[in-house]
């Protein structure tokens, strides 16, 4: 039987076996949030003091053995107890340490339901803050990656096969696309996040003469919570933050198999700066990209933490549950995730070089301008549809004879259609290929220098 | 091999295999898309001829054509081939078996991996406004299911055991705080949901000289995409929609879970009408809750649809590949599922006979009222946490006693703290234990009135 | 309200509300049981009558009945009234129509929740026994495929890089071994399956004086199950075959990955058959590897499935809930996607053309014989961590001078090491390297052979 | 840049980036390998010198050294160097460090690839024998429970209403068969983990004439892996044995939901002791069973962990990727979650305190004897269809008039159906009811005693 008297112990005939101390205690993963409890806590006294629910003198001497408590948190002096069942058990017991009797008039009007997902919001609302000024700094390397290779061509790519020839850097910006949605929603979900829950209670709300909005105004909410019994009950906040959090690593997934893709031997369109790549305990020669492929594999755990937090939600009946304990190692596992995985991208991006001969051979070869072809035959007048007809029999013309597209006399062109005239060859310049795609989110130049200056202009506005 | 002659098949040797046919069609569910193919398809070829990329009179030929073809699918004439690989081909064929040779020219400046999203784009926009609409008529069956019964009095639970007592319209104006979140969170996708991908072409735009937001502008939308790789590759909208579905699921899942509850013998607080329950095969005095049963159940194959999509973009390269094909069918399904879950219990909402005496009972029983108790401890000037105790410690008394609180007799009272006066008995009328939660959110009579009034505002604005 | 009359509605004052009805029904998905329904109750009236719990007659009547609906379904003459809950009730509702009263004696002794188990045990049993077909042919594709290319040379992979040169067969071969586990995955799983459950009736057994080890023996069932309440709400089966399946797809996913990375312009290893090919609407040159990505992208669904099963188990209480009438979707969609997607592999295989001259030409490429020079270095005595740092900076020099290790003169290996003698050049033949790895498991020639001949003679006893 | 060198830096210009460092390291969590990693070294090196690819000499050095910080480890003085990259990484440094030159030799033939997984699979040798003795011991405490309670009636319940009576015992004798499952498949994984991977080097073997069986003997493997490249890419048997953990969990949230349920005021069925209970921070007479919510909670993990691994391998191409790095966190934690969810189930049992009467009463409620009432027709020879109808109508009689099936006069009774005699009372006793039952895996007291006894003979053999 465990040797720590609980605080909610009166009712006990006896205590909590120690198995169940160690099943429930959250106190390992809950303590980063010690800073956050300790605001609240705060506010929440203060205002406790302004309504006259305590004194003006508990209320200061709860405030300063907290900032005492908040400063021997900073300065690794804390002493936690192990057996003590969470981070507002800590503190609290700390304040009773610390200034005896008041302590106990802390909790007054206030539930641990309500105070977790207090701690829990203010925790979040710097995350997501934090976590956006990452992306965003993530974007800027993206542009600046996009800007220093702006007019390099490589072949553009469907279903991994040569398609069309694009610019690097008109690729790259798609990236930019991808998180610049991800900074839309993270400041959406920042609006949800941003609601103030202290006042729900255990569930029904409380007795005391308390005020709401001065802890909302005490801590820079804008908003309280509508329904207390919703208020503790709900992790949508949690959920959402994740689901954000799992397409975000989705992005990154994508751009490091790319990443892997374009370092192979057979690709050989980028190289990573070795100090970002790894070696292998038997292959002398091996540098891999291990940044890339952990990107790659650390979604995994991140779509893992979203189901985990879904089916702990699903048909559990109101209102506060303990299962809703088991929110938070996802969620901290998330962030930690997101937060070097974003970082390190980052760090790695400028260091990639990009072998630009590889990646404009690869473009000319093939067969990828065979889409102007057609064009050609369809600005010429006949359908779309019959001019891709010709085009694919040329193709397969090519592959039988093994030539390439602009290696074939004019004859040729000609008995495949009469509307090939000479200027047909040029067509097969790339360079006019790609600038010929000068439509707005196009691939031209022209385009892609647009693109390049709008970016610029909304990651300032972000 | 396969018959039917596939329109890009100039470049092949020999057709496809038929089970090749049958593994790779989507003609099966993306035929719900058939409207919006041709809406799509009739707003980019009047562009065209808008900017001379066809003439007037072909573009008036394959518009009309498309229109009768829109009319065939509306009165259940069109013919399907089974054969053919998809909606846009099916389509495309009997344009031409209709009009001839102008509908080849339809596809002009167009890709099959820009013409499916915008197909999508617009049939989920559609979705959107009709899943929003259902969610606002679940909440106003909520907000009439808390007026009707707006003072009955339930036992409010955390960890399924009674907390304190709450007032059942308070209870259920959690549920309006969910979907007005759901509600919210639609709003915010419909927003990445409604932008014009048309001309993004394959992946790289196109050189015909088309105007995109011609087309923006006939289909309604406010934006075009910014990036022609990113349009094609992107599916965030898709996952974002399933994540909004699963927490809408979720939402569903808990008020289910919740019915079945309160309709156990054991509980007693409901009962769901005849209408919406069904019997035994073999035990003829069963009536069963299996509306709420597969509410809650199918929120798992909602998670699955989210989990999937998840999945199939993990690590995909850019820019399109045929894995995305697989959206659709948990697409489809998501929607068809969240659509009949959320009729089916609008429509069972108003049928519930609610046990009000039952309820009631339910919670004046146990002790319920202790945080009371130890509110008026506190509020006579002792710390909270020590009341706290002290009502543990009486508890425990009455337990082992088999003693109601509200039966002791006051000398009981006293020996425990001789802050207790005779108008603790007071504290035991459970109506005024409510109505003392008397703040914003609580669930005090004046607040669920003034959260009613709030709600019926709120859907109207929504 | 709904016309067609319940078979429980006795008990009930209103019928089913339409929504409701459309709802709840689980023809449209569980009918493709008939068969087994049908089956399973001819085996369960005629030890009814064995018991003389019927008569002879009765139970002769009933099972004339039952076959000529078993037909009227084969030949495609069954008429569904789509009102009907479920394929049972649909073919107990039929069966009265064509033999009257007796009819109602066929449901004698038994419950829903007992008879949809056997229905979906004895489709399982068939199932896995069609699916463990399907792998074994896919497991000969693969020996054959190998065989054919056995003595093919391609670059070995870690990190996507190369790491040492192996044989294309014995790359092949990693994938019997995978699918060889999923065969020995399905015969336990099978084991699981085929257990008769019927006689748990409802949830409590029967107070009829049936025999279900008659039953057992009639259709094929080694074992009855051991307890009623289980047997009822279980579902392990169900989560451990589409756990089995996830895993199956994994590793074609994986296959499937390589068999894109191979076909691209930049690996250039293989070429699929125009047959297992699509092309694209818009660019004439396309031949894309459609099925592969398919086969990659359908992943995900059956990894949804698996996670929808076991979100709606979760915390289910005991014994039979309506939820897990939502098992039988996720379910047949899996056993669907895992039948085409066998099927179609194992006709692709063999149409798959192997560039064996580029394989080669890659192997030599790089650096992938470092490990051989190391492993030279360690037979001449010294540690092998040493050998690996000399070998490592040796491949550094190269990549500085931009050489290729063979082509550094003797002079240069003897600054490195002074244990490099003439015969390091030897250590250059990658046929050589590839057979030096001699040892079970191997990638060396006659070890290959060796797996090749196992291999064999494994597939002939699974 | 990182001060400290890598063991494979030969080739590298620049030292590895600290961001990487601490992005790619597994130090934190695979250090718990680590007597694994020395076993495995211990057996390889006397392997080695077994075939004279080294001396005896360095061997016993070597396994001298090993021995000595195996023994460190075990004492706690083990120094981790927290910027090392692995266990593997760090055990051979400090090997080094002892005895200088010849740890250099302990990597010949081997790569951290084959090495990693020889760990994992003699980790998770003794993790699946551990969770199988639990899994046991949790079994005998629910035969425990259901003998010290075996003659207490319940009311069984499907979709959580009353259906028919049963033994309290029967029902917890479910779980036992549930439990039965997962020894069963634990000990089938077991032999898909039980292989012995060491020899198969990075991915194609090694050129040193290694005796993979002597190691596999050594070490107690029964088999040795059969595909080199397989062997270094292959996580199935993690994956497994991940899907089993999430069965298991599965199984405990439904007892779990159970024990909640029935520890509700309005179920009373059941009380857990003070010891397996908490309290809460604001109510003075709450007792929560936390420990049951967890267990429910903690499911969601284990699903997430399990969706994490499919996610990462899905698509992966051969052979190892730094992605399956991200198999140890899921898998480890899948473990102590399970080990202590087993653990603290079992303790806890003993202590739950039976609500017999309660049970009782309910039991007798409602019309739970309803089908035993068609049971009676249906033996007078009416088919069960028709007696069902007859009941269904009889309880909606008594719906009406609010009265029990047994307070009707006979007169009721036999308007309903001349087949009532007056022996239909006799029907009213539960205990008979339940005793009817008396199948092979039915509710009656002599089935139930039949299958404690099985079940006891049963685990003396698992």
């Amino acid at each position: 039987m465990a040797k720590n008297k609980k605080l909610w112990a009166g009712r006990f005939k006896s205590g909590t076996d120690t198995t169940v101390e160690q099943f429930t205690t959250s106190l390992h993963f809950d303590k980063r949030l010690y800073r956050y409890d300790i605001i609240g806590s705060i506010a929440h006294v203060q205002m406790l003091a302004n309504c006259k629910i305590i004194s003006g003198r508990e209320s200061n001497q709860i405030v300063r053995g907290l900032q005492e408590i908040l400063k021997e948190f900073e300065t690794g002096k804390f002493k936690f107890n192990p057996t003590d069942e969470d981070i507002h058990m800590s503190i609290e017991k700390q304040l009773k340490e610390k200034i005896g009797v008041p302590a106990g008039k802390m909790h007054t009007a206030r539930s641990r339901n309500d105070q977790v997902i207090l701690d829990l919001r203010l925790y979040l609302r710097d995350v997501v803050k934090d976590l956006d000024r990452l992306i965003k700094e993530l974007q800027t390397a993206f542009i600046n990656l996009a800007e220093k290779n702006r007019s390099i061509i490589m072949p553009g790519f469907t279903h991994l096969q040569h398609a069309q020839p694009v610019l690097f850097s008109h690729h790259l910006l798609a990236y930019f696309e991808m998180f610049d949605r991800d900074h839309d929603r993270l400041n959406e979900i920042y609006q949800r996040i941003n609601i103030m829950p202290l006042g729900a209670g255990a569930l029904a709300g409380t007795s005391f003469p308390i005020d709401r909005n001065n802890v909302a105004r005490q801590l820079g909410f804008p908003a309280i919570s509508k329904n207390s019994i919703d208020t503790v009950s709900d992790r949508d906040f949690v959920i959402e933050f994740l689901s954000c959090a799992a397409i975000t690593m989705l992005h990154l997934s994508r751009f490091a198999e790319e990443l892997v893709l374009w370092s192979t031997t057979e690709f050989g369109f980028i190289e990573i700066a070795d100090a970002f790549c790894t070696g292998s305990s038997i292959m002398p020669q091996k540098k891999n990209p291990d940044v890339a492929e952990l990107l790659r594999g650390k979604t995994g755990r991140v779509y893992g933490n979203l189901i985990a937090l879904l089916t702990i939600l699903k048909g559990l009946p109101l209102s506060y549950n303990r299962d809703l304990q088991e929110d938070k190692e996802p969620l901290f596992d998330t962030i930690d995730t997101l937060t070097s995985s974003l970082t390190v991208l980052t760090k790695m991006l400028p260091g990639i070089k990009v072998n630009k001969d590889r990646m404009r051979l690869m473009a000319e070869l093939g067969y990828s301008i065979a889409t102007d072809i057609a064009d050609y035959l369809t600005k010429k007048g006949i359908p779309f549809r019959q001019a891709h007809e010709i085009v694919g029999k040329l193709v397969r013309y090519c592959e039988a004879n093994q030539k390439a597209l602009d290696e074939l006399p004019f004859e040729v062109f000609n008995q495949f259609s009469p509307l090939f005239a000479k200027d047909i060859y040029q067509v097969f310049d790339i360079q006019q290929s790609i600038d010929s795609r000068d439509i707005p989110g196009g691939t031209a130049t022209r385009q892609v220098k647009l693109a390049i200056a709008k970016a610029k202009r909304r990651i300032k506005k972000n």
